[in-house]
């Protein structure tokens, strides 16, 4: 079996279960958070379950609208907190804590062998420790908070094989979107996407969240990695949580193995409007209106790090503005206390609160008519970030930081 | 004559004039921002003049809506790049410079002696340097954009006398508190206050901005300060403009003199839903949602250190949410480097970016019906910081800080 296929099994009590099959599997983890949680409510309150299955299984972050950008914030964001009161839900992190896939982690909800369902499409980053991660519907939502059950269909597996040494200022973002450039945006459509190989291993949780963040834009409807030595110290620093080990046998009949090399490979660039237009950065060269570092894709310290490292004494180009966003209350702290906050500030960026800034185009910067935005974030799509006659590329932090000085889309050097 | 009435004659090339006489002045200083600005240029475009009378007079910074929460705001954030480039203005401060009022100053565009228009209704802030600063609408500002000039009613003139010595925890903010509730919001409509006395030699330039601030909270036309040693240190810091010195004579015509002690002043409270409806902090003691430390009023270095010494080793009390928006890039630079940024975050602050935050109801913390907030800024109005079935109290920094602690509106101890 695979190492979905196992962790579907023993959630729905069943010995062994494999693709196309349907199985009830018993949730783990239910995260919902502002913007798609009041559907989540008001359609559990439409069942009529007067208390929720398992208040601690339930995990409520605040994220997208925060502070409240807006009326509507607001009002959703005191929906939120009357269900989390009248459910005795502990697990609500309101404005202050971040982005929803950066501290389920973080704070220990989340845990090898587990079922994890969120209202977002990108839960699947949770599976970079080896649980089983989907986004889901809020009305499925309200289900799963009535009887911490959903019904899936066991999916295939690709297992993307990743080998070699990644180059100078290449990371997890280029190998990831150069999968996806490789495959198509329905490359992977309702498929496990695993990732595995040396590249790999020697990455960190961190990268490995990037390359899980990223497996819904080819379609998939997870990314796993099986979890090592690595996931396990990750794990146990935060979590007292019982936790069980899958991994993929290589026999599987429901698996497909991708080999991917990576040895060569330069700093990728997603074009506009679509994830899988994925050219070579020295391919792009295109002027910029506006840079965003952060997310639930490249929001975590390692790419703070990367881009101050490359704007520290440097400064933004005169026209362009540059957005930094933490991904979580931890990031931002380790950020302050390294001094990155300093070195963003100094080459003339705006560093804002822990949220999912304009990712989703919501608020925290949105770009107008005719404007280009570089974003480390994960979708392109036309509008996303705000006017549809408006642009955005894709890429990693430092990529985001070298082309913020030179005002376009350049290699770092 | 009244300083008023001496920088008015100076500007419109008098020898003297009085109080009730219209005078056509030249503007050393026309503000516009990121909200009020398009229909200022929208209307400047209808006068048909192609060039401003003067771009090194014009002084555009964005704050209301940074970064840009909506498309509208991108939208005027595009109009305004492009007016500024078009017309070769140089004093252009994009998203990541701070709020209108702290900026000027501290940038040095404001100096004693000026006549300083904004389409902004605190302009009157800059007083606190010497000057004469008031707001004006957006159409007033196309005729100065394209003369240089506009007409004003020499303004008669209060001043406040104010004498004693401040008790620990007792600041500016509520010195200008009392003086509102005391007179009435329109106890001093269409006069310039003019804030002296032995209180205000003591106080620090930003104390003085606090009061001249608030002004318009009685109605007055400007708020005024006449420059001693600490104002000329502050500007010739800042600035190589000329400046002149103005001063009151006490035998004007136009002068009322009122008298305001204020040793045994404890700290005040605007309650809903009106600036002039002020108690001592003793008498209110509600509970709160949010509190918010920041804005043209009390966003400066001075209150984010009051702040942090109170939340310094405390938490935020479960389930108020605090918000610490920096008023200039200048003031966050400050307050990274001194740990107060580090102390809100381990107190449990969300600090955002130097913006104008709630303060008007645009973005950055919206509260919702039911919901109080207790703010630092100027305003109180109904539906000021987004619900009209919300409400929000006014205070300093440091009962802001003090009662965030504590859950509900008390005075530090």
């Amino acid at each position: 079996m695979t190492m979905s296929e196992k962790i579907l099994a023993k959630a729905s009590n069943k010995s062994s279960c494999e693709a196309g099959e349907i199985v009830m599997a018993n949730i783990d983890v239910a995260m919902t958070h502002d913007l798609t949680g009041p559907l989540s409510v008001e359609s559990f309150e439409k069942i009529g379950t007067e208390k929720v299955w398992d208040p601690s299984k339930i995990v409520i972050p605040f994220d997208h609208q925060v502070p409240a950008d807006s009326l509507d914030a607001a009002n959703n964001h005191i929906i939120m907190r009357e269900f989390v009161k009248k459910q005795g839900i502990k697990n609500f992190y309101d404005v202050n804590e971040g982005v929803c896939h950066q501290i389920l982690p973080e704070l220990g909800h989340v845990v090898p062998g587990e079922v994890i369902v969120g209202t977002d499409s990108h839960t699947c980053t949770h599976g970079a420790l080896g649980a089983f991660a989907t986004g889901i519907g809020s009305t499925d939502m309200a289900m799963v908070f009535s009887t911490g059950q959903l019904w899936f269909k066991v999916p295939e597996t690709i297992r993307f094989n990743i080998e070699g040494t990644l180059k100078k200022n290449v990371y997890a973002k280029d190998v990831i979107l150069n999968i996806i450039g490789h495959v198509g945006a329905d490359g992977a459509t309702y498929k496990a996407c695993e990732f595995a190989g040396s590249t790999v291993s020697n990455m960190t949780v961190s990268d490995r969240m990037v390359l899980c963040n990223m497996a819904i834009e080819m379609g998939g409807k997870t990314g796993l990695v099986e979890p090592d030595e690595k996931t396990l110290n990750y794990v146990k620093a935060r979590s007292n949580k019982p936790y069980e080990v899958f991994k993929t046998d290589l026999d599987s009949s429901s698996l497909e193995i991708m080999d991917i090399d990576v040895d060569n490979l330069e700093p990728q660039v997603a074009c506009p409007h679509n994830v899988d237009n994925v050219k070579p950065v020295s391919e792009v060269g295109v002027e910029i209106d506006q840079v965003f570092l952060g997310s639930c894709t490249n929001g975590r310290i390692s790419d703070l790090r990367q881009a101050a490292k490359i704007l520290k004494g440097n400064k933004i180009a005169n026209g362009v503005r540059m957005l930094v966003i933490p991904a979580s209350k931890e990031v931002y702290t380790k950020a302050l206390n390294e001094g990155l906050i300093s070195t963003f500030v100094d080459s003339g960026a705006l560093v804002c609160n822990p949220c999912c800034g304009p990712c989703l185009g919501g608020h925290v910067g949105l770009i107008g008519p005719g404007e280009v935005s570089l974003s480390t974030s994960n979708r392109n799509f036309k509008g996303r970030q705000g006017s549809p006659e408006g642009k955005v590329y894709l890429s990693s932090a430092a990529v985001a930081a070298a082309s913020a000085i030179k005002g376009r889309i350049v290699a770092p050097e």
